[in-house]
């Protein structure tokens, strides 16, 4: 921690390292907000707009690095974020900031290496796409040392929205975006698979979305509801339950079957509530499934 | 439809075959809005409440129609529903209001089939769980002929919410409850997965709640934005592309590997995404998942 400096109150120096869609707009937003912004990227001639826009391009990571008092990582994945720490020489004089994807063990894994080489490391994930970044629908979680995202949050302010952060584990803001990555994708999957099925019905768009608005309408009150009953541990179905849901789904599978459609994503949820119902929980409601899904032996 | 009364301006006596958890709030409903009341159960005992808040327990269906000026059925699928429009021997009087869930082939063909048998048939699809009936949150949808529905509506309008039309065709109902089953299906199923890896990361359930409320929030608008593109056919990847959510996906799956957590789901969704990428989707949005699930030589 020797190496990082207080600058509260004057203006950071941000590098951002990665000049894909997301880091260009990282890079885009830190410029607008008046920092000195340096930046590189792997693979040249990403960066023109930028340079036109203010900001310094470095021919190096090691370059970008020295001089800029906050570094932004925003590479493909772990990996690559890893080899760009290995390039800098020196640790940064500043905080270290990860924004690249990846799962949580990657994140623990990479802050143990940069620790042991003097780096301030903090990893975050980044919610929202990249348009959103530098506006007020920005959503950014950070995890490690409070510190460090204290020093570094006048850098990360500029990236707009919401910067929340999660606790000391370099691994949380990573473990929230694996989990709510999952929760999205099965979202588009189940749209995606949903429009399929009511178009091969000859059900218009429009006329469909309507009412699958009113779909999207109960997730977040459902959301809540699985907490409450996997914090209690009790599974009551008030509303609707697991046997139910198998019923259900039974019936769709047929009727994408009829027309078609493939149906391995609701099999696979499918055999999910078909091993619940085994086990004897088809009398309990959906939050039951996220509890058998956790391997029993998990602390 | 020689058998239509038209007792618009009186109360129907309600018949209500099936008495399963929804059966049960549909007599309920209806008794709650003072219609006469006659209900019928396959197997017997589950009538006891309704009695004694006022039903007449029919001995059998014939009885049970031949009383009732509308007939609801609401029983396990379309092949019970079937039987028991078989064992009324004779038409009935009013129309015949099938609810059982089912899809829209099975709807078609057992309309087809009552026409035959001189019975006015009226299909429906109760969108929302049983303990909504008789209140605003209730969402039912029908389709078949126009006139019957009007007909019916006294008697239907007791179910409370929004009592939907949706057109001639008796397979719409049906269509418009497989596609958002599939939908919710998947919805719960995401959720589902994603409390599952939450909790093997020691993510507190009340904590990803907040969070994954904020994906639900996305869906409403979600749907209109598939809607657009498929009535459009153009899929520009203005926020996010196909391409994107597979490379999210790719990390998701590693995670729940990592904490041994069935990726089933996750890699069905993954595998739908992957083929529209070789098949060279991967910058579009992902509306085209849905267009690229629906078999080509569909009409």
């Amino acid at each position: 921690m020797t190496h990082r400096n207080h600058e509260d109150n004057t203006s950071p120096t941000v590098a951002v390292l990665g000049l894909g869609p997301m880091g260009r707009a990282l890079a885009a937003a830190s410029l607008a907000a008046g920092h000195p912004t340096v930046v590189w990227n792997r693979t040249p001639g990403r960066a023109t707009a930028l340079v036109a826009a203010g900001a310094v391009l470095a021919p190096t990571v090691a370059d970008a690095a020295r001089r800029a008092s906050v570094v932004i990582a925003c590479v493909i994945n772990y990996q690559a974020a890893r080899a760009v720490l290995s390039s800098l020489g020196s640790p940064p004089r500043g905080p270290f900031v990860n924004l690249s994807s990846g799962h949580a063990t990657e994140a623990r894994d990479l802050a143990t290496w940069a620790a042991q080489r003097g780096v301030d490391y903090l990893d975050g994930a980044i919610l929202t796409p990249a348009p959103t970044i530098g506006t007020p629908a920005a959503t950014i979680l950070y995890s490690g040392p409070r510190d460090l995202f204290d020093d570094s949050l006048p850098a990360l302010e500029s990236f707009g929205g919401s910067s929340v952060h999660l606790g000391a584990d370099a691994g949380t803001a990573a473990a929230y975006e694996m989990a709510l990555l999952d929760l999205f994708t099965m979202s588009v999957g189940g749209l995606a698979h949903a429009f399929a099925l009511a178009r091969a019905e000859g059900i218009p768009p429009a006329a469909f979305a309507r009412f699958a608005r009113g779909i999207g309408d109960l997730l977040p009150d459902m959301a809540d509801r699985f907490a409450e009953q996997l914090t209690s541990g009790t599974f009551a179905a008030d509303i609707s339950s697991i046997a139910s849901a198998g019923s259900a789904v039974t019936h769709v599978v047929d009727a994408a079957a009829a027309r078609g459609i493939e149906t391995g994503p609701l099999r696979a949820v499918q055999s999910i509530i078909d091993r619940a119902v085994a086990a004897g929980h088809g009398g309990d409601s959906y939050a039951r499934l996220a509890e058998s899904l956790v391997p029993a032996d998990h602390p």
